[in-house]
């Protein structure tokens, strides 16, 4: 039985800030941890000394590859004003710091959007493909990762053609998602989602890994109970530098975050970049 | 005569770090510099003390308004890897600290996209509406921005309505933009015209300042010389909160440049979030 999303994103508080014990099993393959689950870890201390609830924007560097286990996080916060509060939230391991993050917290509360871009058409979620159910459907000499069991993943087929060897003109990936803990999406899960699908890439016969080197998410709404709709996207690969480009929509259909990351382009092997 | 570009982001180094002189000029109305400017000193610091020659993933908080004049940057950079260097530069005024930037600076090299999202169509830009010559396009009780004699932009008159007072059903602003000063465009030049247009809900008839909170930029190519076409659009307008999603494209159609903000929904006076 997997850990909860909750006890993996724990946090002791201490003198110097907080502990957490980075879960294993959060792993993309190779022992490297998902990016949006550490961003995620940042983000809880980051409401923890806000006197807001909600991470709204979070911009994170990879440093280098968190290793599982023990970690630290330091928390330095500016004036906490009457709508939002900035930090800076460092996340270390034994070797040092692995993840910098600039956080924004503030108080989301439940209305309607002015303007919205609406969900896209997505295959029913019971007509999808579950990663974890189709280990098969990771590129040859891909570790399966175990987000996937963390992270309820659902592929929509016509978007997977690579799992199958056929690759589409466009690097978009569309997925229903959900904690396979059954813990219901909230704005500090959201943030957990904002890296959760395989490369963008492999859509097109890019195959291999792309390590996130710059990752910004924002959190626009409250979403409602359910499985949530993840699309990516690249905009543009060229020069070893790929972009990653999410949107999410809740159950009601309501796009409820988004994020963009800079990485490398995909590469034979799980590495870091230095 | 306006100060160059080069000038208004020249830096001097000192023991602590650099120091710039920040041109009164780069206003967004009211004394509020433009955030795409503070961004763009903010990068320089980053190059200046890395090995490799570009900023290449930008994310900030914004603080506070920086007050024009004198301002000190201090950068902390983490090791110059092969491929990347990350760094934090805070750009602080004489009251203190009122941009934090997360950098990456790597080299880009000329070379072609293997895949990238192709130019929009767009009004040629003689047949665009120059917003230094149009002062009557600002919204009733908007001051006619400095930075408009800084980045000659020229509006589409396709998502140009709102300056018509014909408002349209998407947040949408397109325009052409280059420096004023006859500088051709690079990626230092690409960051500073990030956050160069009007806030794109004006294109829905909300008028009003939008203040910057977070906005991420990415540098995906080298310019070529000549008119940019940036493409502004927010996804997502709801709780007082908006987000603005740049794509800009060099004078051969290649996308060069990304950026998204979080900001606050407009409102009638350009002030500062707390």
């Amino acid at each position: 039985m997997p850990q909860s999303f909750e006890t993996a994103t724990a946090l002791t508080r201490t003198d110097a800030g907080f502990t957490a014990s980075l879960d294993p099993g959060w792993d993309v393959g190779g022992g490297v941890l998902n990016g949006g689950y550490l961003l995620a870890v940042a983000a809880r201390a980051a409401v923890e000394v806000s006197p807001h609830e909600h991470p709204v924007a979070l911009s994170a560097s990879y440093l280098r590859a968190a290793a599982p286990g023990a970690a630290t996080l330091t928390v330095t916060a500016g004036p906490a004003g009457r709508t939002l509060q900035h930090a800076v939230v460092v996340l270390s391991d034994a070797t040092g710091p692995a993840v910098s993050v600039q956080t924004t917290t503030a108080t989301l509360v439940p209305g309607e959007s002015s303007y919205a871009v609406p969900m896209p058409a997505a295959t029913p979620v019971e007509d999808c493909l579950s990663i974890a159910e189709h280990a098969h459907l990771a590129p040859p000499g891909m570790p399966v990762p175990g987000l996937s069991e963390r992270v309820d993943t659902r592929l929509d087929p016509v978007t997977a053609g690579w799992a199958l060897g056929e690759f589409s003109a466009k690097p978009v990936i569309r997925a229903w998602v959900r904690f396979a803990d059954g813990r219901e999406p909230d704005p500090l899960g959201l943030v957990a989602f904002t890296d959760a699908l395989p490369p963008t890439s492999w859509a097109i016969g890019q195959l291999g890994w792309a390590p996130t080197v710059q990752l910004q998410t924002l959190v626009r709404a409250l979403p409602a109970p359910g499985w949530c709709l993840v699309e990516a996207r690249a905009n543009e690969i060229a020069g070893g530098w790929i972009d990653e480009d999410y949107c999410i929509w809740d159950s009601t259909g309501r796009l409820v975050a988004q994020s963009r990351q800079l990485a490398r382009s995909p590469r034979p092997s799980v590495d870091q970049v230095t």
